[in-house]
């Protein structure tokens, strides 16, 4: 095993869009654990839209990142060494861990994975954190009915496909709003929704209008911006409309303006719910449960973006601005 | 009794701020009423901003009013006349009748009045529409609980007078926003509101951070635009925000813009609902109960604005908009 340990460090706040000067990559001795800690290899890092907001020095949901310090995101890895009782050498864990090749940890912030279930790497993405936001987003606050038309923006991300595929779980009609042909055909051919919006082509407003005849019940929105302006002008009464991302808005340096949508949300007894995962904390059991029996059932599908490399992590946080990646974006650091 | 019976009709539709020339009074005879009918003599009609919606030729929750049709607002007043076996003469009815000196009814959008429980203005008022709106956003949406922060926009007007006053019953700390020194000092000499801010003499933000230091749990909404822009910068998490009315932006001729809010939401795991009173039609009978339970103990007080004469409401419905009344604005027609 390497005596070495690689990480990565935010070394600047961005200003817009983050750029390569922001990280750096650094190289340590691996560290050594105390009673009580184990060592972890990190097989597979998730970047997520969510760490730009924590790029920002601002206190929001969760504090920011500090400057000069290893970025800490979503890791499945393997138990290389321990002394905790509760964790052996050769298991698999996942948790909020540093962009590093090793991690280490006193086992309060990691779960065990069962690896004969499912590949590892869908416990950062379908039966993970953006599967259970899709999960509790769209069934506890969205209350997902048989026949509800569902928009979702931001179609071909990570969150976007599971809450998509749970929609039509649920019996529900589901309009997908993503950015390339390349996206759009795969919802459609191969997830089955039901009509897909290509934005960077297509005017959202108008392909919403035919796509929509019954209006809008359901939007789950990973976007924000003009794409959320067109499909608020089309809710029904007591649409339920979850705010999961605003991924158009987060290398903003000021807050964008729009329209004002107060006076929509009353004429159509609408609800806006903002949220992150975390306030369902205490159903994440139920969450991983359900996911993971739809995948099982082959009701629930994915599709994960891997660069291989600790050093590509940065392309690859970057990329999810640029819309390079189609589903569940994935860094791997070392083999399975 | 008059043979005649004067009306006022919408004869155009306001662009802006209504004036005078959108309105016209028309006498006509005496309606006769048939079999299952009741005429009924207005005593009071109440002039209430959401009208202004329903002048703009629209379909919005409610279809528009019709030009050259009279007006239908909340009414209370006495049958005069009855071939309903319901109904009986002198018996005092409320609903949404014509802006008339008399009116017929069917029966079906009326409800019967109790003289002796509360003077019967308080039909459109306290324990009426108002109240109703009130009651069920501040608690059904709002779920207010003791010691959380309440702020309250509009907060002299019909519905923001009972929203604080029911959130100081539930143990609320609140903070009322109004337009006038004379308005803010009835609120808190008078209801017993925590902090009063006049926005048109104070810095709303920075009186919003002195009278709110632990944040805000709930947000009252009825004027909307800028106001809101500042107490959105102050939720807390899982804070409500109850979209009840934007008087500020009715008579806007476009939409206006402002800060995009989603991501306030997303970082605060907020709630954003818009509503109208009738969303809970099915438990009207609890909210009357409660409001005329509260204003016989004398824990919820109300306030009224009279002017006298039919020819003065299109002057009473414009005075909303410049902020004239202090609690609910009526007019009276006839004497009780």
């Amino acid at each position: 095993m390497s005596t070495l340990n690689r990480s990565i460090k935010l070394v600047s706040r961005p200003q817009g869009m983050p750029t390569y000067e922001n990280f750096e990559l650094v190289t340590n001795s691996l560290p050594t654990i105390n009673e009580g800690e184990l060592l972890i290899r990190t097989i597979y890092l998730s970047v997520d839209p969510y760490m730009r907001g924590r790029m920002n020095g601002v206190k929001t949901y969760v504090d920011p990142f500090q400057l000069n310090e290893v970025l800490i995101g979503g890791v499945v890895g393997e138990v290389v060494e321990s002394k905790n009782n509760d964790f052996k050498t050769g298991e698999i864990v996942e948790g909020r861990l540093g962009w590093s090749d090793f991690s280490v940890s006193n086992g309060s912030n990691i779960r065990k994975i069962d690896p004969t279930l499912a590949p590892i790497s869908t416990s950062l993405g379908v039966v993970g954190m953006p599967g259970l936001t899709a999960y509790f987003g769209l069934l506890d606050i969205g209350k997902a009915k048989e026949g509800e038309t569902v928009v979702i923006s931001g179609a071909a991300g990570a969150v976007g496909m599971v809450a998509g595929q749970i929609a039509k779980i649920k019996g529900c009609r589901v309009i997908g709003i993503a950015g390339s042909e390349e996206k759009v055909n795969y919802l459609s051919n191969q997830l089955g929704f039901d009509q897909t919006i290509n934005y960077k082509t297509e005017n959202v407003l108008d392909a919403l209008k035919a796509a929509c005849p019954s209006g809008v019940d359901i939007y789950f929105d990973n976007v924000g911006g003009e794409i959320s302006d067109a499909v608020i002008k089309l809710i029904n009464y007591k649409a339920r409309i979850i705010v999961c991302g605003q991924i158009s808005q987060y290398n903003n340096e000021q807050i964008e303006t729009g329209p004002r949508i107060q006076g929509q949300l009353i004429q159509r007894s609408a609800l806006m719910q903002g949220f992150i995962v975390s306030d369902y904390a205490d159903r994440f059991g139920e969450g991983y449960r359900q996911l993971g029996k739809w995948v099982k059932e082959g009701r629930l599908q994915y599709r994960e973006n891997v660069v291989d490399g600790l050093e590509n992590a940065p392309d690859a946080f970057i990329g999810l601005f640029r819309g390079d990646n189609i589903g569940k974006q994935l860094v791997r650091v070392s083999e399975e």
